[in-house]
């Protein structure tokens, strides 16, 4: 039996997603029986109606919508539940239900998520195309840099990037001069100089019909604000190539931690792989980072229809960094990057 | 022994507010001990610390966080665990510790998050000037509305949010002609005509320094898109006599489902009571909705410091709805609207 409520698996499987807030949304999905989506009565309206696929249960203002789905799991040992559900409600489910066993619906969810078909993969490109345009601007110096802070670039970003189509920002990191050598860096009052590198990793979740799923974009290229000095360029260069073979390894049937090894060694020719600090990629699709990953411990098989990222990086503290990242699905005519942005170190002017 | 990650608990103890994604971060804290916030080492820079108030322990990208948390733990024998931290997270962190009893983090840090101190409501007020100014601009007819899509306007607030100094959009619902009948109406591709209800009820969380956590607006206004019938001008009239009525009996003491009551009757001069379909208000700070909550059942007491909303409608399906929404302070000098922008049907023409 599994419990979805907030999060990317609802709208993945019935395009409804869950308001995020303290009024509990779920479905309950049984092995052999039709789905039941237990909502808040006023909410029923937002429900795109599939009769064939789920049943709408409203709860009122004075119900106990925890009694209503204890009511519909029945007697069923075995409970998955949505990986983002709000633990609020897994607790007042395990109170009301002792004695059964409780998972996590990605166990379930995940490996059949990470299988994009046909329209998944046309979404993502969409979601690549939109993303690809914003970082153009970037190289071309029409989003200027220079003089600005790096919150005041990630707000143009954000606002760039639902004009691009998407229904919402899931990040817009800048990291400017040595904030690069920071992979999550907090874009904040930091004013950018000339002779700098800035680091422009960005990506929100598009807008679909009504009842369709969103899909997620991710991008990050590097823009020097004057001529680089040889050690960064050359540094570059060795991510480049380092980006470029990691995404050439990733074939179907290979090993998913070979292809973050791939990167490593390619890193480890400009001495740079004791700087990659985190793993190569993550998988992408209704939501910003899901399987598969391509992390040292990964085990698993690249399959046709996974799409992820491959996102190199080196960052140096107190001096600079620099990531390179483009969205990649496995084809069975071998990878193919979504994200068709120039890979070079741009160079902007002030 | 209290477990917090992602959600509100975390940015108002700390000031730190954890990203959604699935690597772990989560602040573990002991009854008498200092805390400890277990996050993956390359975003420690993201944080401001306070080495009095927590330590800091990075995990990199092969370590298991799950174990990083059970070590901190120890034996402790009830942990309450964050109402919004991934299940995914709590239910692996319960695998590793069988046999504690698991509560959720509502419990003990609501009550103490519903007591607003000056601070907070001084960020509450300007979260809600903020609001007032874009509702101004609706009722003026600053904001057009006849010849749109309900979507184009939504996407027209939520860009008003953040330029009104909101670091994000929690909702911009835009429910126009039978629409408003829906409380949680999806913003859609109706397009706006004349002469018809136009329901707007909109707010964000505010942008504050890095280290301090924002604050919820949360505000509802109808314009009508031309003369309204005589049928709605009296029924809004006495929707707007019933929020008043709830506002005044907002005191200090009263119990909180007695403040619903008082909507209720008031909604029942105009034989409308049949068409309130939700609860008359939550909590905000933090989080858009939170303790306390003014509903039927609920026998608490209002304290000096609650902030809450108050929200009468009415909704009749298939013809029109109004909402009347504003965010209230209650102090031992009675209840104070932090939200000012003039209550009346504001009629917009063509």
């Amino acid at each position: 039996m599994l419990l979805l409520s907030v999060g990317p698996d609802l709208p993945w499987l019935m395009g409804y997603e869950a308001m995020p807030l303290e009024r509990l949304t779920m479905l309950v999905v049984p092995q052999d029986d039709v789905a039941c989506l237990v909502i808040p009565a006023f909410e029923v309206p937002r429900v795109v109606e599939h009769p064939d696929v789920f049943d709408i249960q409203g709860w009122g203002e004075t119900d106990d919508p925890i009694a209503r789905v204890v009511d519909k799991v029945g007697a069923a040992g075995t409970l998955a539940i949505g990986d983002h559900t709000w633990s609020r409600f897994t607790v007042a489910l395990q109170d009301a239900m002792p004695g059964r066993t409780w998972k996590a619906s990605g166990q379930v969810v995940g490996p059949l998520r990470a299988n994009k078909d046909e329209a998944e993969i046309a979404a993502l490109r969409r979601a690549a195309e939109g993303v690809d345009r914003i970082a153009a601007e970037l190289q071309s110096g029409q989003i200027r840099l220079i003089g600005r802070t790096e919150a005041d670039v990630s707000a143009e970003l954000g606002a760039r990037i639902l004009e691009e189509g998407h229904a919402k920002v899931n990040f817009a990191i800048v990291a400017s001069g040595e904030n690069a050598s920071s992979p999550h860096h907090h874009a904040g009052d930091r004013v950018i100089q000339a002779n700098e590198v800035v680091l422009c990793d960005f990506g929100g979740t598009t807008a679909e019909p009504h009842g369709e799923p969103g899909y997620c974009s991710d991008i990050t290229r590097c823009v020097y604000t004057g001529e680089p000095p040889t050690e960064f360029a050359e540094a570059y260069a060795v991510l480049q190539r380092s980006q470029a073979a990691a995404t050439a390894a990733a074939t179907v049937g290979t090993v998913l931690q070979d292809i973050d090894r791939v990167a490593r060694s390619g890193l480890a020719e400009g001495d740079l792989d004791q700087w990659f600090l985190h793993r190569l990629g993550h998988g992408i699709g209704v939501e910003a980072h899901e399987d598969p990953y391509l992390v040292e411990g990964n085990t698993d098989l690249l399959e046709a229809g996974h799409v992820f990222s491959i996102e190199p990086g080196f960052y140096i503290a107190d001096k600079w960094g620099a990531r390179l990242e483009d969205i990649v699905v496995a084809t069975d005519a071998g990878p193919v990057s979504l994200n068709k942005a120039s890979r070079d170190l741009a160079v902007v002017e002030a």
